[in-house]
This record gives structure tokens, C-alpha cells and sequence, in this order.
């Protein structure tokens, strides 16, 4: 029983090949993934939760990695919203990203080498065709819900989309139905800053076990302002110095607000692959669901009868409120039932992985609300 | 007449010692500037522009090196608010910058050698006590007003808070009073950019013609990200591809603003010092005028009679219109005139440097009103 209710971490090999939007065969397909719970008799009781673009499998157990709490142990685990003694809860690691699944860092089967830059460029869509092979493989035909914040979010929303049958309710949260331009504009510094990185090295770092550190350390550390709000980062560091009592006149970290900012960018560098990084904000950049149907975003909302629930964070100026009510005027369009709250809260994006109880309330009563 | 028109460009050497805020002494200090106009008998009609983070002393003339037009030839000319006809205008180089005053790239005269990271921290105070020097070579002893707008607004702020009886009106466009944790936030990024390209060797990479120029255009990139609004990227280039028709897959610039940011990125590092930019930001981030004064903004303001004037622009969320409120309430309390207008644009930041005739209009009726 500690395993159950710690996860199951586990990793398949699928046999593929999988058709990738860009045109690629990827084959094999490996899925890092973990479970929690019991999948029902019927199969009507799983939910699949999608991480953001760091984020990890590790929905709701003990990172191995960091030895951190689960991400979403806030919303998932005993009476949570999601709970594993009712639901059959799924997490899969992202194709392209670094935690288990194929990713820049697998090694190419037709060379015997890590793929680095050789891995096919791939969009968020085919990170949901490789969790559909997944659920395949797990014997789940239909999803009770897909669940996810932020990229996580942007997975939710293709679900329906791209397999109109096998989803009944979506949850996206702090997400966006498209990547804008200061959106890719923040994405792009970040991969330059790693482009940069003279260690580096085209992407084929793997062997020198002195991957590039320091840029992947400042593209972090850009996308980071984006996930919090300005009031959150004023009320958390202000201008207040570091340890010292007066300005050091010089460059060491002076404001705590620039060794906070070093210190995600440094932390994040022992748990990231920086190739990862480069393939998931590029999947991110092209996602715009409405091109993906006729240049119309309730296209993508026709075929199904998946319910939707929208919840956006009026702090939020990474994915921020409007562009929550552009996914709801296009359910409006499709005729599809949705509900949308913006709840306040002063941490921006980040607040979705933060204590949310609105948020916990919303969850539970649009999943409680379902047949 | 010829020479009038276009701005005489010079440099002058003053003996100093400046004493700086960091407690060093800087002697010689060498400033480059420009003037237009000539100075009244009386010397009542001299108007000191002071530039933003990146500008330059040539604000109405041809920059000697890019061959472009004046940065605010909108502003400054004949028939504009600022007209050489009758003002003696004066824009110096700040300190610390790298087109002809002295900075980390100048000489150290106790070795001979570049001062690179030996260079002191300066702040955006003793920026203006070295144009104060450069007045008093000019032989101008007050002036009629000082303007600027972002860093140009801080170095205006300062003045009357300087040297209160030097200054009889002051303009402040698009600027604050302090920098917040999310404006040092984003220079941090730009300076850990720098410092993360190994071509920066320390700050003494001078002698190699091969300076940091891929940490200083990811520094670049990720700043002009924040002189643009999210609207007016949008406007302007959306989610719209390259030539190319269809997504490239790849890695290559695939958006126009991806290959926009780029190049604003790589065309800057051919007109700008990596170390003048360490230098320059970090005198951003320690301005807090209220700081300098027992921590209440209101002081700063006392001991001046001078007017001011605060223009901010609704979609600049870098120094957003709040920071100008706080200024103008400062004011106020202080009791003094002070006149206040947002303005509307859809460029962000970068309107106070774009075509806005309103600014124009505003700044044109407050110099007039003046004495």
C-alpha cells in the first residue's frame, strides 16, 4: 500500500512509430509516467494530468530527483479534489521532455548516440498522441477528465481536440488556446541565452559531462519573472538588501530579489536537461489551436461533448484572463458546456501551483458536477 | 551654421575629483556631449536632456557612428518644444556609458590600462553631478529645465533633488522614482547574460576584439522585451512567420518577432559596451530617490522651487503610470506645481521615444508656461 499511495513510478516502452507533427517517425516512444489509485472496473474513473514545461511526473509523490513534494499535492492525493481512493489518476512526463520519456538526451536508436539536435522538433499535440499510446497501453479507452495548468493546460485543451471521443471533461488552468508574440518573445531570449552557452556545443553537450549550465541558468531565470507578478515580487523582496546592510557598489547579488532570481536559475540547471528546454518552449511557440482548425479556435471544440472548466488568475500576465475568455467564447461558439472563473490571488501564473483553495473548490465541484 | 544646426560635438576633460556615492574619487572625469543653440546673455535658456539607459549625447543630431537621425528629433529641433532657435540645449553622455565619457571602457590613468570591472559603481545621482561639473564649464548656472524620459526621467528627478537651485523646471517621461523588484529583476538577467559569456573574461576582454557580444545581445533581447507592450507586439507581428510559409520545425528564427529580437539583440552589440551596460543598469536598480532622502519621496522636493512636469503612457508596464502617481503625490506634498497627463499609445515603454504629438504638446505648454 506505501506504493500506491506514494505512486507508481514506472516507464514504457512503446513500440510506435509515432507520427509526429512535423512529419517525423518517432520510434521507439518512451513514456515515464506515474499512477495513483486503482483504474475502475468499467475504466471510468481515470484522470490524466498534464504537467507544465519543467514540470515532471511526479504529480503528487516525492520527487526522486530533489527528494521535493509532489508538484500538485495541493490539489491531488487523500480528499483532494483528484484523489486516488476514487480516481485512477495518470501523469506522463512530456514527450521531449528529460524525466524518462524520449527526449533530446534518449539515445537515437540509429546511431547508438543521444539524439541532441537530431530529435524531431515536436508541438504539444504530439505530446497528446503519446499519452493517448499510453492510455492505450493502460487499458484506458475513455478519460473521466484531463487536467492540467499552464503548458499543462495547453495539453488539456488539445485532448478534446484531438481525440473528441476519449475525453469527457477538461480542466485548464492559467493557460492560453495560443502562444502570443511576447509569449515567443521571452521563450526566444531563453533559448538564445542557451544557444549562446559556448558549452552548448550544437546540442551535443551529453558527453562532456559539462553541459551549459550558465545559459540555461539565465533563460530560467527570465521565464521566471514571467511566472510571478509584479505586487508578488514587490511584497516578497521590495528592494530590500541582502544580508548586508548597506549597497555593496558592486555586482554581487546586493538586492535579495537578484540572489533569489540566481538561485532558481542555478537550482534549476541540476534538475533540467537544456535541449529539453529548447524543444519544450518551441512546442509551446506553435501551439495555436485555432491554426490547427481552420484558423478557427471553436473548430476545435466540435466534435466533442467534453464538459470545460476555465480558470484563469487576475495577476496572471504570462497567460492572462482574456485569453482564458478567448477559449470560453469559442466553447460558446461550439455550444459546448463551460465554466470560467478568474480568481484573485497575488502570485501571477505561479499561482496555480500555489495554495489556491478557490481553485481546490472550483476543481472539485466541476469534477464532482460530472456524470 | 552648418555645425549649429547639426549639434557641436565635443568632449571636455574636467580635472574633478567627482566624489561618488560608492565613497571613490573619479578624476579625471571626461564627458562627451553635444549642444544646440547658443546661450542667452543672461544664461536663462539652457535645457539639459539627459538619455535613457542605452542613449547617447547625440539626441538631435546624426549618431557619428549608426549615421541615424537624433533619438528625439521628435522633441528637440526647429519649431519642436525644444528649439535650438531659442534654447541652449545641452545632452551630455552619461557617466559611465561608453560614447565618450568616462566609463569602465576609459583609461584608468593608475595603470594605463582600461578600467573595465575596476571602473566604481556609479549612481544615476552622480550622473548628475558630473553634468552639474559639465554645466559649470559651460558656464550655465541654472538651468531652465531639465527633461528626460526613463533613465533620462530618473537623472531629471535627481536634479532638483540635487542641486535645488539649479533647475527651474523639471520634465520626467515615462520613468520612476524607484526601481521595483521586477525592474532589478530584469537587469539581473542582463547582467548574468553578460557575465555567463566567457567572452567577458571579467570585464577585461578589451584588448581581444572579441568582446561578450552573445551575453550582451541576450541581455538586449530580453530588455526590449520589456519596452514593448504585449498589445503592441501583438499589432505588430502576432503569431506571423517568416518568408518561409509554413512552420520550419526547427530552431532557426521561425516567428518575425523571434527574428526581430534577434536582431535587435545582434545590432546592439555593435554600438554598445557589455561592461558600460553592467555599470549603467546597476545605477538603475539603486535609484530610489526617497531612499536618498530618509526614506519619504516628498523630502527629495523641499528644498527646489522648480515646476515639474510627469508624462507616463498607459501601456508602459516598465515604469507604469502608478510610479509617476507616486511621484506627483510626492509632490504634492511637498507642495509643489506639478502638472501630470498619461497618455495613451499602444508602444509601450518606447512611446516616449516614437511619434506622440500629445507628449509634444504637453511638454511644448509647460515649457512656455514657465517664468
Amino acid at each position: 500500500m506505501e506504493d500506491q499511495r506514494f505512486g507508481l513510478s514506472r516507464r514504457v516502452t512503446l513500440p510506435g512509430p509515432l507520427r509526429l507533427d512535423g512529419g517525423a517517425m518517432l520510434a521507439p516512444v518512451e513514456i515515464a509516467y506515474e499512477t495513483y489509485g486503482t483504474l475502475a472496473p468499467d475504466g471510468g474513473n481515470a484522470i490524466l494530468i498534464c504537467h507544465a514545461l519543467t514540470g515532471d511526473q511526479h504529480v503528487a509523490s516525492f520527487h526522486p530527483r530533489t527528494g521535493k513534494p509532489g508538484w500538485w499535492t495541493r490539489l491531488v492525493g487523500p480528499d483532494k479534489p483528484i484523489d486516488p481512493a476514487r480516481d485512477f489518476v495518470v501523469c506522463a512526463n512530456v514527450l521531449g521532455s528529460c524525466m524518462g520519456s524520449s527526449g533530446p538526451a534518449s539515445i537515437d536508436p540509429s546511431t547508438g548516440q543521444p539524439y541532441a539536435m537530431r530529435f524531431p522538433v515536436i508541438t504539444v499535440r504530439d505530446m497528446v498522441r503519446a499519452q493517448a499510446m499510453l492510455l492505450d497501453h493502460l487499458g484506458v479507452a475513455t478519460l473521466k477528465a484531463v487536467v492540467g495548468g499552464s503548458m499543462g493546460g495547453m495539453q488539456a485543451l488539445s485532448w478534446p481536440a484531438t481525440f473528441p471521443d476519449r475525453v469527457r471533461a477538461c480542466v485548464v488552468i492559467a493557460s492560453t488556446a495560443r502562444h502570443t508574440a511576447q509569449n515567443i518573445a521571452f521563450h526566444e531570449v531563453g533559448r538564445q541565452a542557451i544557444m549562446a552557452d559556448p558549452k552548448w556545443r550544437g546540442g551535443d553537450y551529453y558527453g562532456h559531462d559539462d553541459p551549459p549550465a550558465a545559459g540555461l541558468s539565465v533563460a530560467r531565470m527570465a521565464a521566471h519573472i514571467t511566472y510571478l507578478s509584479e505586487a508578488g515580487l514587490t511584497e516578497k523582496f521590495g528592494r530590500k538588501l541582502q544580508a548586508r546592510e548597506a549597497k555593496g557598489f558592486g555586482f554581487d547579488a546586493d538586492f535579495q530579489v537578484e540572489s533569489y532570481l540566481r538561485h532558481q536559475g542555478l537550482s534549476f540547471v541540476d534538475r533540467f536537461d537544456a535541449n529539453s528546454y529548447l524543444y519544450i518552449t518551441r512546442a509551446m511557440d506553435y501551439f495555436d489551436l485555432a491554426e490547427e482548425h481552420g484558423g478557427l479556435l471553436a473548430n476545435a471544440f466540435r466534435r466533442t461533448d467534453a464538459r470545460f472548466c476555465l480558470v484563469s488568475f487576475d495577476t496572471d500576465w504570462l497567460y492572462p484572463t482574456i485569453e482564458s475568455r478567448h477559449i470560453v467564447h469559442a466553447l460558446n461558439a461550439a455550444g459546448r458546456a463551460a465554466t470560467f472563473v478568474e480568481l484573485s490571488s497575488p502570485y501571477g501564473h505561479d499561482a496555480f501551483l500555489l495554495d489556491a483553495p478557490e481553485m481546490n473548490r472550483v476543481v472539485d465541484g466541476f469534477l464532482k458536477g460530472g456524470r
